[in-house]
C-alpha cells in the first residue's frame, strides 16, 4: 500500500521534528481562529494576506509531493501527521490526543469556533469525525484494527463549542469485524453516542506488518 | 436562540465583505496545505511562524468575541461563515458549495492532504462531516429542516484524496423527522452512502422565522 512508509529515525531527531511540526501547526491554528472571528477591514486583510503568502512561500521551499501518509518508526511508534483528527502537523486537526487504557480509550479536547455547525454548537459532522477516529483507534489499540465499515452517530442534544470528552470501548469482535461503541459528553452529560464497525481490509489479512496491527502509539 | 442573528446589510456592502472573507480564508487554506506537506527545517519554520504570528495579530485587532453564529439577511440569504463545511471565512472548510435542484442536492469538492485518514485516502470521518452537512442542507432546502438526530454512513471502499461528488435527496418525512439519503462517489463509482434523520427542535416548532426554515441559500 503506497503511503504506508517504514522509517528509522533516531529518537533525538524525531523529537526535534515533532517539536517543529507542533510549533508550525500551532501557529496556523491560532491564525485559523483569528480568521474565523476577524472583523478587520480591507487594508488589514490585504496586509495579513501578504504575510500569510510569504509564510506559505517559505514552507513551500521543500514540500512532500502529496499527502503525509502514515509512517512507522523502528521503535514501534506511528506518525499520522496529516490525519484530519490526530495530525500534529495538520492545522485543521485540533489535534486530538487519544489515551488508551486496558479496557477503554478516551480523549479530551477543546473545540474552537472553526468547528461550528448550528450557531454556537459543534458541527454534528465534526462529532462524527471525532467518533470515527476515536472508535477506530480504540479497535487498533485492542489489536483488532480495521477500516471503517459503518459509522452510526446518535445526537441526544446539541454540543456547545468548548471542551468535550470522548470515551470508547470494543463491544465485540466477529471474524474480521470489530464493533466499537463510544460517547461524547460535556460536563458529564452525554450529548452524542456512536457505534462503529471496523473491517480488516482483505489486503491486510495475514500480511499486515505487526506495527500496523498494533502500534505502540502516535509519535 | 443566541447566535442566530438577523441583519440587514445592503447588497454591495455584503458582496464586499464576502470577497474579503473568501480572500483571507483562501490564503489560510493555501498555508494549511503548505504546512501539512512542508519539509523545511528549523530556521525556515521560525521565520514562517514569525510571519504567521504577525498576520494573526493584524486579524485580532478586531474580533468577534465568540463563534460566527448564523446570520440572516433581509434579502433571505443566510451566512454560516464559521461552518466547518460551508464556512466561507473558515479555513478548515474546503469550503463546500451545495447546489439545490428540484428533487435533489449535490456538491463537488476537491479534498486536499489536510483531509487524510488512512494513507492517501479521505478520512472516513471527513466523509461523515460532508454527509451531515449535505443531508441537512437538503432537508432544509426542501422546507423540512432539523438538527441531526441520527447519521449513518456505510463505507464501500476507500475514497482517494482529490475530487469527490456528493448527492442527496429527501426520502420521506414522518412528523418532525426528515429522512435523507445520499452518496459520495469518485469517477462515477459510489464509495460511501449515508442516511440522516433530521429532527425539528422543540424550540423551533411553530416559532421559527420563515428565513430559518427555508433560506434562499448561503450568501
Amino acid at each position: 500500500m503506497s503511503g504506508y512508509i517504514q522509517e528509522d529515525i533516531d529518537p533525538e531527531e524525531l523529537a526535534h521534528r515533532t517539536e517543529l511540526a507542533s510549533a508550525i501547526a500551532g501557529s496556523v491554528r491560532d491564525l485559523i481562529d483569528a480568521t474565523v472571528r476577524t472583523e478587520v477591514g480591507e487594508t488589514d486583510i490585504a496586509e495579513a494576506r501578504r504575510l500569510i503568502a510569504a509564510a506559505t512561500e517559505i514552507l513551500r521551499k521543500d514540500q512532500l509531493p502529496g499527502p503525509f501518509g502514515i509512517r512507522f518508526n523502528a521503535d514501534g511508534t506511528k506518525r499520522s501527521w496529516g490525519n484530519a483528527v490526530l495530525g500534529r502537523r495538520n492545522p485543521i486537526a485540533p489535534p486530538v490526543d487519544i489515551r488508551h487504557e486496558t479496557e477503554h480509550s478516551w480523549l479530551e479536547v477543546d473545540l474552537g469556533p472553526q468547528y461550528e455547525g448550528p450557531a454556537g454548537l459543534v458541527h454534528g459532522g465534526v462529532l462524527a469525525l471525532v467518533f470515527d477516529q476515536l472508535l477506530g483507534s480504540t479497535a487498533e489499540f485492542q489489536g483488532v484494527p480495521g477500516m471503517t465499515g459503518t459509522l452510526t452517530v446518535r445526537y441526544r442534544r446539541g454540543t456547545p463549542l468548548g471542551p468535550i470528552r470522548g470515551e470508547a470501548r470494543v463491544d465485540r469482535v466477529e471474524g474480521v469485524k470489530t464493533f466499537v461503541t463510544g460517547t461524547i459528553s460535556v460536563d458529564g452529560e452525554v450529548t452524542a453516542e456512536s457505534e462503529g464497525i471496523f473491517i480488516l481490509p482483505r489486503w491486510a489479512r495475514g500480511e499486515v506488518p505487526e506495527a500496523m496491527r498494533k502500534s505502540v502509539g502516535e509519535g
